[in-house]
């Protein structure tokens, strides 16, 4: 259940080994035993293996009585190791397989989440350790897909001008061959797979519930075309449904698995301020698009800005791939306005220029005088612009040469 | 000539000293001989006086040999003396007032411009010192106006957008008590002055011109509403025309004389970045208000925001009145939205009502699997979200109570 086209790499190995099949079967139960992100059962797994860690909790020895007796009332109902090969068979009925951190597939940069800490004063971190797998549909390799991708977020409630934006920044980032990585929400989530799909570009919706239902039903026909060209992926086993807690849980790996998070638009007190901290805590680029200050879409984005010193202010494509790119793989240059000849010049000259009469010629001295500069300087710049055909000289003064369009 | 219910400073002094008749005429001629802002002049006239300053330039023994020639050049086309006094009484018959750095009125945040250095590399800076004098207009005090006001400026092709958010913001500051400065042209300048006046508020334009012929022509009945009820100030003399480069020379007495600078649109390319730097040179806020990314005139602003990491993103006039009020004076509650019962509550408060059932009960321990938190953890918030009337107990199980809004 490795990618498509490679021998599963189980094969060989022995049955209870980082990636054998008992290797998955327990990572697939103890994510449906305990939500995903869970630091102390991440740390067991680290420790011990996934089999090992399910073996303990199903037994009783869980150093946290807490989590004990949430796992045991969760198994008295269904058996885990049941519900695992179950849910593994179905997955493959669906054509969805399970990618786990042995495989060559895995998406490395998720295992940033392992140091992360979120410190927020007076209050107990919410969990926020890596996925122990990810169910994916597509036929995209998961972890080359990612390396190259950039998360495209915002608000579900999105104007006509987050839509048209957020169109023109994933289209572009897909034309330049990242991947665009957002939540399948309406609004902005769909404007940016959508665009990413209409430019024969990669795209991958990371999901909060199992790959076999994808959330919101309204993006059905989006999800299937996503599932056919780019990936469908989530933590939770098909059948798993969209809880609400669990799209906080899930934009943890949005965050870590791109190269940065672009937000278009986002109202005032939105989980765009949460994400973006998640965002800078592990060192990805957080950029943010600004917007009208009229409108309410654009509050929580301007807030991020002036909250955030760390995040930047993109509005365009270049600004994003300047943002994720390695070193000097992408420079920016700095906008311009329509270009005169007259721009290249330093402000001695322009003041020379803009002293000179629009007809008529004028006295070096006087020329000197309302440029406020010296003669020595006026002589030395007009010599230049005259070699630039700027000005020219007539009967001993200085006059505009036609064209030069110094109009006050 | 000093404001017009006090007594002239002149009266007993010397006869050049500081604030007499002469000083004031030397500083006019001074003004008119050489563009103001020149480094070596101003520093003449400090070590000096204005009177034997200008004495020293007539007689023909400046340090400069080219500042000479160009003074000596204009100084034979007309008389300087006489063109001062002329001036003067021209001024007095149009109800213009000269107002000098010994008066009272002066404002005294121009002087910091006396240290100002704009190092460009590989370019000679341009002259920025403090102005010699200031023509004034109305009936306000100078120094007393300039001390608790803000600048708000921007391009002269500006769109509905930008008119429309720079009335809100001049509006609002003239009615929390601040002058509202700008440089009197069409559009963002014009909007920011016309906002203020409308709110009943102080406004100044800071002209390149004589405040006796205000450009643009266009705006003239606004001028004079401007010289009614605010002030119309210019260093140049009555009757001088507004050459392109006293636009830049203007520009610094805009940046310096007030407690920070709003460019609320601006095109690529524009002088907005000129005026940005001096304005953070002379560690005053430097204030953007940000806009669609698809106007071209939000793109000056952005790239302020992009280039200026100490550029501060504003939206509104509490944004504005934070930058520049004094300490604890203003601050500015974060951006909310719709209030909620739940928006106070904790992270773990929000999963564990996020993971209840929409309808029904369910028990403690399946509460707890589903929020991925401790039963110990749920228990504890169980009793404080029963206190708060969001859940209620039935039946040993936990049901959402009416009204909790928890919908997924």
């Amino acid at each position: 259940m490795s990618t498509p086209d490679s021998p599963p790499p189980s094969a060989g190995a022995a049955s209870d080994a980082p990636g054998s099949d008992e290797d998955r079967a327990a990572r697939v139960a103890l994510t449906w035993l305990v939500e995903p992100g869970h630091r102390l059962v991440w740390s067991l797994v680290q420790s011990y293996g996934a089999p090992a860690t399910l073996e303990l909790l199903l037994r009783g020895d869980s150093p946290d009585a807490a989590l004990q007796t949430a796992v045991l009332a969760k198994r008295d109902r269904i058996d885990p190791r049941r519900f695992a090969e179950t849910t593994l068979h179905r997955a493959e009925r669906l054509g969805a397989r399970i990618v786990v951190p042995s495989d060559d597939e895995w998406p490395a940069r998720v295992e940033s989440l392992a140091t992360l800490e979120l410190g927020v004063p007076g209050r107990i971190n919410i969990d926020v350790r890596p996925p122990l797998c990810l169910w994916t549909r597509g036929a995209l390799p998961l972890g080359e897909t990612l390396d190259r991708s950039v998360a495209v977020v915002g608000a579900r409630a999105a104007t006509g001008y987050g839509i048209h934006v957020t169109g023109d920044l994933a289209h572009g980032l897909a034309e330049n061959g990242w991947a665009v990585v957002s939540g399948g929400a309406f609004g902005i989530d769909s404007a940016a797979h959508r665009a990413a799909l209409g430019a024969g570009g990669r795209t991958v919706a990371v999901l909060a519930c199992g790959v076999d239902r994808p959330y919101p039903a309204g993006n059905t026909a989006m999800f299937e075309q996503i599932a056919d060209v780019g990936l469908l992926i989530s933590e939770w086993p098909p059948g798993s449904e969209p809880l609400r807690h669990r799209f906080l849980v899930r934009n943890r790996v949005i965050a870590a698995a791109t190269a940065g998070t672009v937000v278009v638009e986002a109202a005032a007190r939105s989980g765009a301020a949460q994400t973006m901290s998640r965002v800078l805590a592990l060192g990805r680029a957080a950029m943010v698009v600004p917007g009208p200050v009229t409108s309410a879409m654009s509050v929580g984005c301007h807030e991020l800005l002036r909250e955030h010193p760390d995040a930047i202010l993109v509005t365009s494509v270049p600004h994003v791939l300047e943002a994720v790119g390695r070193i000097g793989e992408y420079l920016t240059p700095p906008a311009r306005g329509p270009e005169h000849r007259r721009d290249s010049l330093d402000e001695e000259s322009v003041l020379v220029l803009e002293a000179l009469p629009a007809r008529g010629t004028i006295p070096t001295e006087e020329l000197a005088a309302r440029a406020g500069l010296t003669v020595r300087t006026v002589l030395r710049r007009l010599s230049l612009l005259e070699l630039a055909g700027l000005v020219v000289r007539r009967d001993g003064e200085i006059a505009l040469s036609r064209g030069s369009g110094a109009a006050p």
